[in-house]
């Protein structure tokens, strides 16, 4: 068969319409992934089951026919597969058991996390079977500063402070860490390529609350190792970058880290992306996740202005954060007309 | 008495060493702060405490020597005094009965409030009295839009969720309550300078999650009434502003609203402020308050980069961010100290 059209926009081409897909398409906003995810024990049950794992992934590929479909797991998968067990409580976070020092790396194993990695890879490989032929699919994992933030504080926080003072306190240590965390990482993208992946995206969460060296430091640099890693393994493997909050210094942070596509959040202005980022690299994003809450005509304002913006260089449409649980589906049905309609 | 050497900035003078003041300066990294607070019933008896207020306000001036005490007071002092009751929870944050709807705002009357403001402003009244002659005293609110998203959510949260998707929803409703809020505002600030306020702060802790239109409509727009509302009773003001987050937006939002300086946020570059703000608008931060925490030879070195990028124009040293709790108290003076001998 012939490349995937979603794959187009890598090679330099600005496709009209752009090609979609949500961050979070798959998710607590459609009854049928509710239907699965009741049937799973915990949530990680349902990220280790390659059966539903990659029933839910396809469900928002059924349903809208977007252009790529997203791996269904988390970013906690990592740490977790490495020896600190993460859980879900219901309607809380995530919750680990917090890492004070650089001690509790002891624990983390990359030989004993390919057990738990391969499972996910199951479910790429059944993905690749059941996916339609057009649709692309996107392997992820989270950044190495992101997932650290979780593995030090033990759960999720506004403000990244426990992973801030740690790496303030303990740079050596912290940066054994991030080391770790790149080769998981390399290991577990390996696996999801082999698996069937078209394309990967690296989820950079938390990186936006960094001063100028610690976000080179811990974002750019371990972002950078992380995809020359990964190329050494597989040449010419695309990779999106998605460092939320990144700001002014997006630009700066695709250079650097040689990342061929780049997810802009929902506070990064549109001129800014046109100016700074459009026909530099291939940008995905930006639409406000809760315009898809409200719906009617500020989400179609929204979405024409973004496709009048972005859509003359190569663009990947999508959000600039994941669909909120509250959003209605039919809202999500009338963006993805609303783009596939672009241009007619 | 000759003008403060602290308010010699708002005419443009780059002064060696900068003024200092740091946000949370007053807070419980103190141990005579936690005296005071024990004595208090609730936070916020606290701060309509007059004698309490200005006594935990002197703390850390006579400890350190800044050279302004801000207020000690809190941003929900604003819609607590409107109608919509405010408490504290221990070791929680804020929390109020949220407003579902517009017809929630027929609770809030802004000639009520002028009782809990007239508290407020007797504390000011007092600190003018009290405090060292050299010393410039800020008074201080809550921007519109940050203040809105906690009456609106009932309480904090990292992504302002329910006040975006009420302003998607119901613009006009959103704008009725920003506009009582900037009314409101006008008038806690009034008491404030006639009670002795030298420079008023503008607090916009949550303005960095809002795309471009909406950081105009509910960040700009109502900034720029609230400042020239208050500069028609007080011709000439001196107005701090900080939109934390805002990144590139800053400079747009300087020129817009009218402010004379400008807080920038951790995440801030230091490249960035001197190339887009220094010189163009007096510059306020931007040390990250973890390096309080940590200390040592990564705080001198950071403390002396942005002494050396920011001080040859009119500049005045203050955190990213507000002290954090655990922030050991010698380190705040190892600071003060540092930054006083520069240009020695």
């Amino acid at each position: 068969m012939g490349q995937r059209r979603f794959m187009r926009v890598f090679d330099g081409e600005a496709l009209v319409p752009p090609p979609i897909w949500l961050m979070r398409q798959a998710g607590r906003y459609l009854p049928e992934y509710r239907a699965t995810r009741a049937k799973a024990g915990g949530f990680l049950d349902l990220c280790y089951s390659p059966a539903m794992a990659a029933e839910v992934t396809l469900q928002p590929i059924r349903r809208y026919g977007f252009d790529a479909a997203i791996l269904f797991s988390d970013i906690l998968v990592v740490p977790d597969a490495l020896g600190q067990p993460v859980r879900f409580a219901e309607g809380e976070g995530p919750r680990l058991e917090p890492i004070q020092s650089s001690e509790g790396f002891a624990r983390l194993s990359i030989r004993d996390a390919m057990g738990k990695f391969g499972i996910v890879a199951e479910t790429v490989q059944r993905l690749r079977q059941d996916l339609p032929k057009e649709t692309a699919l996107i392997g992820f994992c989270g950044a190495p500063w992101t997932v650290a933030t979780y593995m030090i504080a033990g759960q999720g926080s506004s403000d990244q402070a426990a992973a801030r003072l740690f790496a303030y306190r303990d740079p050596e240590g912290f940066r054994r860490l991030t080391d770790i965390l790149v080769e998981a990482s390399v290991a577990y993208l390996d696996l999801q390529v082999k698996a069937g992946a078209d394309v990967v995206q690296i989820f950079d969460s938390w990186s936006g609350t960094l001063p100028d060296g610690e976000f080179e430091a811990w974002v750019t640099a371990p972002t950078r190792r992380l995809v020359a890693d990964l190329r050494k393994l597989h040449p010419g493997l695309k990779v999106i970058g998605f460092p939320r909050g990144a700001g002014s210094r997006t630009f700066t942070y695709v250079r650097e880290t040689g990342v061929d596509a780049v997810g802009c959040d929902t506070a990064m202005p549109i001129g800014e992306i046109k100016a700074s980022l459009s026909g530099k690299t291939v940008v995905q994003g930006n639409l406000d996740p809760l315009l898809l809450v409200s719906g009617g005509r500020a989400l179609d304002q929204r979405v024409d202005e973004l496709l009048a913006a972005l859509s003359p260089n190569p663009y990947i449409f999508n959000l600039g954060h994941g669909i909120v649980p509250q959003t209605p589906p039919e809202n999500v049905g009338r963006l993805v007309e609303r783009v596939r309609n672009f241009g007619r």
